[in-house]
């Protein structure tokens, strides 16, 4: 901030200034009206026309003319104290003022110059608003300076805090609608002050916009007394500042001033920290309640019924403008109430006086390449895998657990990338119980609140986020990779589903952010998924869930990747492979565990970038010609029971002719049309075969490997187990029982499908039977699995 | 209640009660860590030794001591007042305290009678506890008195109030975990409030228990002040009271005091609202706010670490006890520290005078049959489908919207169940928007805070449960079916994501619910899934996704059903059918905006009944042998795209023919060892034959057809279209057409698939080619479809 505070008195904006503001507020609420209505004649030259107004009308009058009131004086104090400033627009549908106001700065012509800043760019602005072929009407990746989709509610706070963090010069101007505000997700997301540390972040200022309704109804928030609001949000921790009215003056007098101080008071704040201040418990950052009609500005009242300051603004307040003249009055009279004669010059171009309140270049909102993160994207120093590698002489030989090999890497990124402050770990309180423990060695938990002498891990300037909401991790880190940071994702596999829809918007955001030449890639989001189904030893059912990547597969394939490592050096490697990759989300799922380790570094990096691959050490097939079955497995667990039937079966029946197959990157098992990673054909039928059984054991839903895989020579011949819903609170062997993935259901699934063998082998097939008896009353007597499970080793 | 509350001075406890509820707690807290620990030596008549532990210690203490201590006094005040009240346990591993609390009171052994109220029963008892074959460590539908499954966090406070709707007699006991109270579901919780009204619904009681900690960190609502806390649940609309200490005689004071007077303000509201008191506010319940240290009563410091009242109490507090002999005496010294001599007759049995501490029979909260909702289901009363039919002379002559007629049909479930009050519909903010007002001919929204003269459809005593978060929705109608009662969920199909992982606890819960006799089923939770990914005309992409239906897929087949009725008489009979089940989870996708019908109300019912048809109508194959191609379809839009194919194909190319498919039950698609409505083999090869080409038009993601098919004889020409992630604002065919799913792209495929016609009629691929290309240029000018395909009507 170079221009320093008033300290003395209020702020007062004077007449002069007042009234420019509300030039240019009434010059945005003319451009959105005018997207959501118009086909032509955008500056009402001539008196409106049937064949003027857009056949279908579809887009959210509502919210936006408190979004440009907002954006209106943002912008003076931009200018006023030289800010870096982005906005956040939290309402679903504020696209109209979005652009609207991205038009007026300017930064939309350069970015899209052929909607010019001239009568013809102002028609083909009103024309392309939720047209075919045009743009959305929400805030999207269409909408220069949005870094926040604003389809689904709830995240634009936590996108906000994501943003601010590690950036000490920004402030997130995050307008929070008051509908947005009774989802979950927001509702925790005002808890993020307890994680922003002033001396070293960037800040927040959460605008709740309150306007009372949502499409059919009140809002909880706008019919809140204000002096439930202001407890409310004193006890989150903020210090609420109200605006309120409806008078376009008084307003821009009491908001200008109101911003003023806030902004007084974010500085005041952040000097303090900034110069050694070291209060033991969180700062009290101002947030702005500001409570305008919706609709505001809006046809007073249609057909009789009220409609300015009610829900009827929400959507297109006056609806039949082509077929009825008298609707078309009405937009008439509406449209020129804003007196676009004074706004905008004889070539349709904002007046010079109105141009001058905007700020200029990168200031501007909508060019601030906070908002493009891929622009301030420092690429991510990585340490070399090997060495972290974990010693395999020979497959099986050695025991480790990956996650806590992968702390050891991640800890060793923690300190390369230190001085850039990009990269940081997100979590729901798992880090620890997910063996990532090794980053402690080098930084905390960040936690704003008091610190007691016995607190452990814990520190102002931790770099690991943890707090018991996934939403919060999943929004914070949407945030920090948006302006071109870097992290790491690790969750509970069950609970990785309370994040689905985020997931979903995220990819979405990706998917069109990829098809915008002027968005510049940002890292990739990745998440890893441990403490997972087949280890949920004192959890049970409902920690069991590894359904979400299927979620994930549904996805545009160039979007999403999928890595079930086998072992620890796979992981390694899958690990340093997703944090180098960008505008992809990367899931990885690998377990906490102690299991054994299969490939040496060098292996694992083969087989990694091969995707799937032959082990050959396993298989004992001979040279010429196919084996009588393949077994194919993805995931540690698989892998593991996988390897322990192939030894049973080589030890049965040693003229078996076995090949195993593992599967590191699943979405390889699809065709090359369908996925780029996806194995060629006549690639895949090689490895699997086109004619001999495939016994399949994979780590989640057994569903996805056929739907991944149906359009294989082979497929008939698959046959996938995986986890079908059984177990809860058990031994891990017995989860694997229970759900049939077990190495001797395994075996008996191979000699049953290896026609004629099962004749032969009946003698075996009872053996395996017998054991799985064995298991099930030793499991049930000691409440542990059989030495000869737990001992179980691979000595081929 | 029966007995008044003293309304002069605050309630004392006497010291002869403390003692009793102290032995009491203390009796709770030792079956706790017995069930942690022991496989043997309950009572303790011995000296610990290494074989009297369990292997695998798994379990949770940090939070039971605190739940015993409120169990306790709620034991006390049902007594005192004659309640009828019920305990959710949010905190998610209560389990060892509630399945403690249930075998004290005695529900827990009338439920399982091995599981005795002696020395045998309490050894059963402790081994059972997470150990295999036994029960999880979390509250969950094998604990007595439970609704609510403590594994994933976050809708306690959900659930106990829609538990408290329509139930004036219910106290719902609420505890709130501070790990889970960070939480965005239950953060937005605490404003359901606002939709309880005193006078017709119960009452929940919040006891948010701050024990300070979660697995590794300090909890967010732990560290806040007094001041900040008491502000912010003031600002919810609480009379926050608190309870706080550690010295346990001060404590059972306290608390014992405190929930009288909550208890007193509880009557003092409700008497007020019953006897016609009509505030135009809410009123403002009181919560109790405890905070108790964590692991209270347990280890003070293991190892030289401090462990009560800090993290490390989390789970298991001292770990090596059956290979340590200090560990182990730390254990016994703890378990010791109880008493059990004092607690346990020499038979094993709680003490005379503890027994008469806890409430009896139904009054037990192990035993309220509101806890086992299947007890106190009524039927729900439903209209004759028939009385809404959309008259269908003859296929696609009519036009009507699906869900309107369906809201037509809700309306009067309403009234018809009117006296019971046991049926909502629930919604965020939709159910106009998704054309079901009709229910409001009859009802209202339900709304506490202040209504004001122009508000309409808002009202005290509505049965709409509107508020803009999925997660208050789905936890509302959760505990609302849980004890007993009836309702309708319907959403925005993309945003049903937002509440993926609560419909995943929700059928897990219904899985285990249904292996327990003694628990009786409850209604089945409906979803109508509208605002479908195929018009989402003014809002885009980002409101795409219709992938809910496959992780509803991977659940237990005999759980779930999925319907996409193709029009208004087939929606209203699926509607119908689900509402009369129970016990599963119903998803229902169905459009509502105007669009053909197909079937009379008799041929819908004949067609739902069947699941997948053969719409002979709209088929020309001759009566033997088999057609040309199957043109099958699922999903209203694709249905219409289906027909308006198979219209050009006949008009192109007579002499084709053609046999169209409709799917209704979309898992008929598996075969029925996959599935209890699977087609069987013969059916389904006879349906979609064993060699034609199969161009399968389908509502959602394609893959999920593929998943559900492949093991059917004719997979291999099956030919799915389906959403693949095309599109955002535009005309509802140009949807279509971007994901390939119109009826030129469904032709042209059917064309290529056919053996030997594509050489014959490529100057019909062609034609349909330049269709496209047409669509293309008139959409993008005109901003609507053209005429021919908006005007289109089947009329063969």
């Amino acid at each position: 901030m170079r221009k320093p505070y008033s300290r003395s008195a209020p702020f007062v904006l004077d007449d002069a200034a007042a009234e420019l503001v509300d030039r240019y507020w009434r010059a945005a609420n003319y451009l959105s009206v005018g997207q959501i209505y118009l086909l032509d004649n955008p500056l009402l030259r001539e008196p409106l026309k049937p064949e003027h107004i857009k056949p279908r009308l579809l887009g959210h009058w509502g919210t936006t003319p408190g979004l440009n009131f907002i954006y209106a004086h943002l912008n003076r104090v931009i200018r006023a104290h030289d800010l870096e400033m982005i906005y956040i627009c939290g309402p679903g549908h504020g696209g109209p003022g979005m652009v609207a106001n991205t038009y007026l700065e300017g930064s939309y012509s350069e970015i899209y110059p052929e909607v010019s800043e001239d009568v013809a760019g102002m028609r083909k602005l009103f024309r392309q608003f939720s047209f075919p072929g045009g743009i959305p009407s929400h805030a999207a990746p269409e909408t220069p300076g949005s870094i926040h989709e604003g389809g689904e509610l709830g995240y634009a706070l936590a996108h906000a805090f994501g943003a601010a963090f590690d950036d000490p010069d920004l402030i997130v101007a995050c307008v929070v609608g008051d509908g947005e505000a009774e989802t979950g997700p927001l509702a925790a997301s005002w808890h993020s002050n307890k994680f922003l540390n002033p001396a070293r972040d960037g800040v927040v200022l959460p605008i709740l916009h309150l306007n009372g309704y949502k499409i059919a109804n009140p809002t909880v928030l706008g019919r809140m007394s204000d002096e439930d609001l202001r407890s409310l949000f004193s006890g989150y921790g903020y210090d609420p500042l109200f605006v309120e009215g409806a008078e376009p003056f008084a307003m821009h007098r009491h908001m200008a001033a109101t911003l003023e101080q806030a902004l007084q008071d974010i500085h005041a704040i952040q000097q303090h920290w900034r110069n050694g201040g070291t209060d033991n418990t969180c700062p009290r950052w101002p947030m702005i309640v500001l409570r305008s009609p919706k609709g505001w500005t809006g046809p007073k009242e249609v057909d009789g019924k009220m409609v300015e300051n009610f829900w009827r603004s929400h959507q297109v307040p006056v609806a039949n403008c082509r077929e009825d003249g008298n609707h078309r009055k009405i937009l008439e009279d509406w449209m020129r109430s804003y007196a676009p004669e004074e706004l905008f010059d004889e070539n349709g171009r904002l007046k010079q006086e109105l141009r001058a309140l905007a700020p200029v270049g990168a200031r501007r909102m909508g060019a601030n390449p906070h908002a493009n993160g891929g622009l301030l994207r420092r690429e991510l120093k990585t340490p070399a895998i090997e060495d972290y590698a974990v010693a395999v002489e020979r497959p099986g030989a050695t025991t480790a657990q990956s996650t806590k090999i992968l702390g050891q890497y991640l800890r060793d990124i923690l300190l390369l990338n230190q001085s850039h402050a990009n990269f940081r770990v997100f979590g729901p309180d798992e880090t620890e119980s997910n063996r990532l423990g090794s980053v402690f060695e080098v930084t905390d938990r960040v936690w704003m609140e008091e610190i007691r002498p016995y607190d452990v891990q814990l520190g102002r300037n931790g770099r690991v986020m943890e707090v018991l909401s996934e939403h919060l991790c999943q929004g914070w880190l949407e945030g920090y990779l948006l302006t071109g940071r870097h992290g790491f994702f690790s969750c509970y596999e069950a609970f990785i589903h309370i994040v689905d829809s985020m997931f979903n918007q995220h990819a979405k955001w990706l998917k069109v952010s990829r098809e915008l030449a002027w968005r510049r890639p940002i890292s990739s989001l990745t998440y890893l998924l441990t403490s997972h189904v087949w280890r949920q030893d004192h959890n049970g059912f409902s920690h069991q869930d590894p359904g979400f990547v299927d979620l994930v597969a549904n996805k545009k394939a160039d979007i999403v990747r999928i890595y079930p490592p086998p072992d620890a050096n796979s992981l390694l490697w899958v690990a340093d492979h997703c944090l180098k990759t960008y505008d992809r989300i990367n899931v990885i799922v690998a377990g906490k565990q102690p299991e054994p380790q299969w490939l040496a570094m060098e292996e694992a990096v083969r087989h990694c970038e091969a995707g799937i691959a032959i082990w050959k050490w396993a298989s004992n097939e001979g040279n010429s010609g196919e084996p009588d079955v393949v077994m194919a497995c993805a995931g540690d667990v698989p892998t593991m029971e996988t390897l322990a039937a192939v030894d049973l079966l080589r030890r049965h029946i040693p003229e078996l002719q076995i090949r195993v197959v593992n599967v590191v990157d699943l979405l390889a098992l699809q065709s090359r049309e369908q996925h780029p990673h996806g194995l060629p054909d006549d690639v895949f039928d090689r490895m699997f075969t086109t004619a001999r059984p495939v016994i399949f054991a994979y780590h989640g839903y057994p569903y996805l490997i056929h739907r991944l895989t149906y359009k294989r020579t082979n497929h008939d011949n698959l046959h996938v187990r995986g986890f079908i819903e059984e177990g809860t609170t058990t031994t891990p062997f017995d989860m694997t029982v229970l759900n049939e993935l077990d190495r001797y259901h395994l075996a008996i699934e191979a000699i049953s499908r290896i026609p004629g063998l099962l004749e032969k082998a009946a003698h075996v097939v009872e053996a395996l039977r017998a054991k799985l008896d064995e298991h099930g009353r030793y499991v049930r007597e000691h409440g542990e699995d059989m030495p000869e499970v737990r001992d179980w080793k691979w000595e081929h």
